[in-house]
């Protein structure tokens, strides 16, 4: 879901770009037109985020997925031992520490398995070898509906954080971070496409046998343009951030984000009739999932609710039950909708 | 460029796609609507190229240029040697290769780059290895204007063309090929994606350090959807499909782009004025590269057009000069329009 003021934006200049007789899309990444909107898109993100100076923003290709193949191959050389330590919090934080395993010694330090990924597991002691070339999570786990409220102290380790469902939802203060990467489509603009902020002095790592199109090091030389990059989704990504800019920034998105999360959790936390999926202190704001008291009651709730013209409920296959996804474009009416469908459906059926 | 329907439908159905409420890029690469788009898009494409069943039509992320990478990491494993051999083309074939020498030893077998790739260059008898473990050629040359009229024979050895700026284009005969690839943003659709075309007994050779996102046996296996695709270049491509068939398809498409082709080229070869770049025997029908007497008229020639409303025309830095790039969407009287300013402005200038 994007942004409304965002989609009528795209159609009403869509066959006119600014005057220039084309759309935006059928203009050469290397217009100074379309040059433009990256820089704008760059700036734009680094005022709302508050990005310290010494981060680059990379734009590449392939989502988040392609990025569990980039981290090894542009960080683990950075260490003699090339060794990547991963936390599992979940499905995708598993298949980003399965793909490193391809391209470097892996440890899984601290994992969730055993609980079905309802909580963000404490890190032991000790746990994070400080030769270690980085530290990978996942921040929030759409599937599960948890997230990391503080992140862990790794030391000189780089953190390096997966953010694909929810960059730019909550104030993050990104000094904590070696590395933050996020697919686009839950929050940001299309499929297709990642965004990348890495710290100036992790770059220059990469294996010899990096794809260039992997490589930060050549993609931060290059501006992002190595190659014809998606352009489309750079500008969505541009238009977004405006929108973003115009309801208040992170801050002010973020108190939005948490009214609609509160409001959910308050209905489930109000009611013997649902039940949460996950631990109430590692509670996602972007993504709550939760359980009617039989999977028969979930299959009538989605019915239910899809003939209400509340649509893409039903919890992943890993979990079952409901998840509502919140994200920015999510308006708060839209959640009071879902919330008020979710107490009626329980008087009815408890 | 893409066709003018094809945009206006895209403007049309942005906001509600097929009475869904919502836009095709807001919907889920899972859902049975896209998985629908997507399906279509190869059964179109399958239709219009003659496609023998036994390839296989993947939709991946990057461009062409990732597919530079994707090359020797899915095929040089097929053989022991593990090496590939290229034709060295022009600047797209040179850094397919440079590329190349990351993952395998690379053998370039041809070369017209001592005539600043103004032609194919013969290969040479015995020059194609029957150990190797393919023959990469770039089917039409973007910069240069020059194109393989005729492939190479290249026996046992699989035979990989990178036909970015000339797929769907003219009618192939693609049993001729192991492997057919291009970036879309030509002739097909938005920047950002590649088509792959294998044959099927190609798969299963990739290296085990692929990254997932460039395995072909992967990709094949989850019919393109491994992970989040490029949701709206894939519709696009099917919107452009669609237009290619209302158009009476490839071999129609070809009689056009040869009479476009062939209008810019009569101009050229009938006065003194203009000087072809490309060898008459290996025109590209794409790609139309042209000088005039002077880079002073270049430029007088190139400020002249953009003032009557014909852009995009300057040559590549690598060639200087002018490039006329008329791909299928390129209209005949938008080529009627230039070749009529030539002809102006070779009398006034002569």
């Amino acid at each position: 879901m994007l942004p409304v003021p965002v989609m009528e934006q795209i159609q009403r200049e869509w066959l006119d770009y600014q005057g220039m007789g084309v759309s935006i899309v059928e203009i050469s990444h290397r217009a100074p037109e379309f040059v433009a909107v990256l820089e704008e898109a760059q700036r734009l993100f680094r005022e709302l985020s508050g990005l310290p100076d010494n981060y680059r923003i990379l734009f590449v290709h392939g989502g988040a997925r392609m990025q569990f193949s980039a981290l090894p191959l542009n960080f683990a050389g950075r260490v003699p031992a090339r060794q990547a330590l991963y936390v599992e919090t979940g499905n995708f934080a598993k298949l980003a520490a399965k793909e490193a395993e391809k391209f470097c010694p892996v440890q899984t330090i601290a994992s969730s398995a055993a609980t079905n990924y309802d909580c963000i597991p404490a890190l032991e002691a000790g746990s994070i070898d400080p030769a270690a070339a980085y530290l990978h999570i996942t921040s929030n786990n759409t599937i599960y509906g948890t997230r990391w409220n503080r992140f862990p102290d790794s030391g000189a380790v780089p953190l390096i954080a997966d953010m694909t469902s929810e960059l730019l939802s909550r104030v993050i203060d990104y000094h904590q971070f070696g590395v933050v990467y996020a697919g686009l489509q839950k929050n940001l603009g299309p499929s297709g496409m990642a965004m990348v902020i890495v710290r100036d002095d992790l770059l220059d790592y990469a294996d010899p046998q990096t794809p260039t199109l992997l490589d930060y090091t050549q993609c931060a030389k290059d501006n992002s343009l190595t190659n014809t990059t998606n352009t489309f989704a750079v500008y969505v990504i541009k238009l977004v951030l405006e929108w973003l800019t115009q309801q208040g920034g992170v801050a002010a998105m973020e108190k939005v984000n948490e009214q609609k999360a509160a409001r959910l959790y308050q209905v489930i936390d109000g009611s013997d009739f649902y039940c949460g999926v996950a631990q109430t202190e590692h509670r996602s704001i972007m993504n709550v999932s939760f359980k009617c008291p039989s999977s028969e009651l979930d299959g009538k709730f989605l019915a239910g609710a899809e003939a209400n013209g509340l649509y893409a409920l039903k919890g992943h296959r890993n979990v079952g039950g409901i998840r509502a996804s919140i994200y920015n474009p999510m308006p708060l009416d839209g959640v009071e909708k879902l919330a008020g469908f979710m107490e009626d459906f329980a008087q009815k059926n408890a």
